[in-house]
This record gives C-alpha cells, structure tokens and sequence, in this order.
C-alpha cells in the first residue's frame, strides 16, 4: 500500500494532529543570545502560575528526553564544527521530539506552555546567519512540528551593543562558560536581529516585538499583561 | 520561493559542491533487513581492496563521530518509540554527517566509497513504512546530502520469507540481539520491498537489482564486474 504523500507545506492550523483537542495556551519567547529571553521565560511562567495558571516552562533545543540527548551533541564544544545542515536537521529533529512529547500533551491538557526558543530560532540562526535560506527551514520546521504556531511569540529585541552587554555580565557573573551557539552569537547579531523581525512584521497579530534594553519586571508585565486577558479563569 | 541552495533537485554532477572535485566511485547497498547488504557490502569492498583499489567501507545510520553518536540514539530500544518525524530527521541529520564528514572527502581524494544504506533506506523505511511520504523524504535527503546520488546502487531484493530466515539465522546463530529497526522490518517487508523497487525502477542504469536469494560469493562476484570496468587502472 502506497501512503498517502506527506505534505510538506505547513497544514492549516485546524488540521495538525491534536490541535483539534487543544485547550491550553502556547507562548515562545525569542530573539538573539543576550536579550534576556530565558530570564524572561522564568519570570512570565511564574506569574502565570502565581495568578493560578497551569504552567509548563520549557526550552530548545531540549524539552524532551531525547531533545536533551540532542542539545547534548549540540551544544557540546568538543563536537567542533558541526555542518550547517546536519546542525539544522539536528536542531529540526530536537523540535520535533518536543512538540511530540511535551508541548502537544501539555496543550491538550489545558496547560499554558512557555518555551525559551522555538522555530524562529532557527530561521534565523539556520536559516539567515548559516546562509540555508530562511524559506527553508522555516518549511522544514513547519513540516518537524507539523505546523504548531505559538498562540504568541515574544520577541526580545536589542542592538548589538546591549545584546552584547548583556551576554558580557552574564559570563563575569559566574555563569556558565559561553557554549558554540553563543559564541557565535556576537559576530551575527544584525543578520539574526533582521531575521527575527522579518518574522514578526509578517504576522504582527501573533507577535509582541519589545525592547530587551527595558527593565525586565517591566518586561515581565507587558508579556503577562497581554497573556493573561486570553486565558479563562485559572 | 525555494532558496536556490537548498535545491532538492539533484544536481548536475559537475554542479554541486566538492561534486566538481569527485574522483572515486560511490557505491550504495540497499535492502531490506536480511537481504545481506551488509554481507555484501563488506565482500565487495574486500574485493575492490584486494583488486588494488583504494576503498572505504561504511554504514548508515553512522559513518561519522556524530553520525554514530545519532546511530546511538536512533537504535537505543531504551529510547522506546521515536515519533516519525524525529526518527526521519535524525537519520537525514546522521546522513548529512555522514557525507559531508566521510564520505564526500573520500570520493574527492580518489577513493571507492562502498555504504551499507543510504538515501533509499530511509525512503523506503521512514517514506513507505511510516506514512511519511516516499517524494517528501527523497526531497528531505536530497536536501541533506547536497545532491550526492550514488554512481551505482546495488538494491538486494527478497521475498518475506527468504529475508525472515536470513533474519532468524542471524539471531540464532549468536548474533546480536534485533535492535529496534530490526523488529520491526519483518512486518513491514513487502512494503519496503516495493518501495525499494519503485526508487530502482525510476533510475534503472543507475540500479542493479539481484536476488537476494542467490549464494552470497555469485552476488559479490556480479556486483564487483559491475564496479571494475568503471573504475581505472588502481
């Protein structure tokens, strides 16, 4: 027996399997290594638990047991210079074990799902800065998700400077050492930036775009503000 | 608009990248479980080596340090079971490694590159047998490989029964134990079986299709005749 071909283009939201039975909300944050996303991540789930929301704070790569193993090769310096395609492929391979076992179970289940990073990080890291076409891999992504857009994406938005300051007291603060996706990160800061708000000036409706060089409890309640009118009654 | 470097048309030979630069002889075993590719693959490259050639023999999913290590990963039964459309997308990231880490370089430096599966495997397994979509997973590797198409294609072609008892054999005979791939293959064998006949009828002077079924010294005997005459003086 002859399968059915599998479409490659991204299917309309109604279609995907399970997004019929989706109850919960799903929230990305965004944007180049140094704007504040993951900081953002933590503090917006927490406020959506603490107003007596159902929270599942998630990240990529990674956010499952076999996208963890992946952001492992990943992420690991000792891999050296890993091609710009099987790096896509790999980075498609981890969303797509994370949207299967995380982020559609905790959607159906009424969850609201933050997550720290999603598929425009790979447009933009992949796609632009790694000269794979942005086209590409936003199908490739759309195809390894089976066409799960976030209900909103936040985008962090900074210049080089403060995205670069940033990442720069992060390190001299005692954090960790500055991994291959970071170190990378400074030399490409405008094409990334460029990417990432191609992507939101094409869905305005599904994007809040904000200036990372704001405080970020101001930050935190802009995006919980905007959130929380979406959900029903915890 | 497809970006022209992500074509997943095959390119002209002389076109694709380090393409221009080939100068050894790529050849692909393919098959069913327990249709002896790996059998073959290794007399063969034996029998090229021992007629003067310089050879590599090699494997997917593998081939590569992270190859291997996604092998690992894919094969693993404590992994249970993989969604598709990860599964599809680690082997096309193993076999993007695969290529560009092994097996491009040992085609551009002269040398005969035989592999124990390739892009049909995939295409048969993850395409036909997991509904994927036969065309969207070529599209996929043809993507992942830059275009690279094997100069001949030898496809091992068995009933059910003759590969189930090359199978039992195997395990019976103190082989490892059948990974994951394996337990599923006897379920599945005719439709993999048309599917790798379809991939060979779409492209039949670049396939040799022989029956599995015939003693393994007259198999590798007919495929290095094939292979000789293609190749220069060692």
């Amino acid at each position: 027996m002859r399968p059915s071909p599998a479409s490659p283009q991204r299917p309309a939201p109604a279609a995907g399997p399970g997004v019929s039975a989706r109850r919960g909300l799903f929230l990305a944050l965004e944007g180049a290594d140094g704007t504040g996303k993951s900081t953002q991540a933590r503090a917006v789930a927490a406020a959506l638990r603490a107003a007596g929301h159902e929270t599942l704070l998630t990240r990529e790569p990674g956010g499952s047991p076999l996208g963890e193993a992946v952001r492992g090769l990943l992420l690991d310096p000792a891999h050296g210079p890993v091609d710009a395609r099987t790096e896509a492929l790999l980075f498609a391979a981890a969303r797509a074990a994370h949207v299967a076992a995380t982020v559609r179970p905790a959607l159906e289940a009424g969850t609201v799902v933050v997550t720290d990073r999603y598929v425009d990080s790979s447009v933009a890291y992949q796609g632009a800065v790694r000269g794979l076409g942005t086209a590409w891999i936003a199908e490739l992504n759309a195809w390894a998700t089976e066409g799960l857009v976030p209900d909103l994406t936040v985008l962090l938005d900074a210049d080089a400077d403060t995205a670069g300051r940033r990442r720069a007291s992060r390190h001299a603060g005692g954090g960790h050492a500055p991994d291959r996706m970071e170190q990378e990160t400074a030399a490409a800061h405008e094409s990334l930036r460029s990417a990432f708000r191609a992507r939101a000036a094409a869905e305005p409706d599904r994007y809040l775009v904000l200036d990372a060089g704001v405080a970020p409890e101001a930050l935190t309640r802009t995006v919980v503000e905007h959130v929380l009118p979406r959900l029903g009654r915890p």
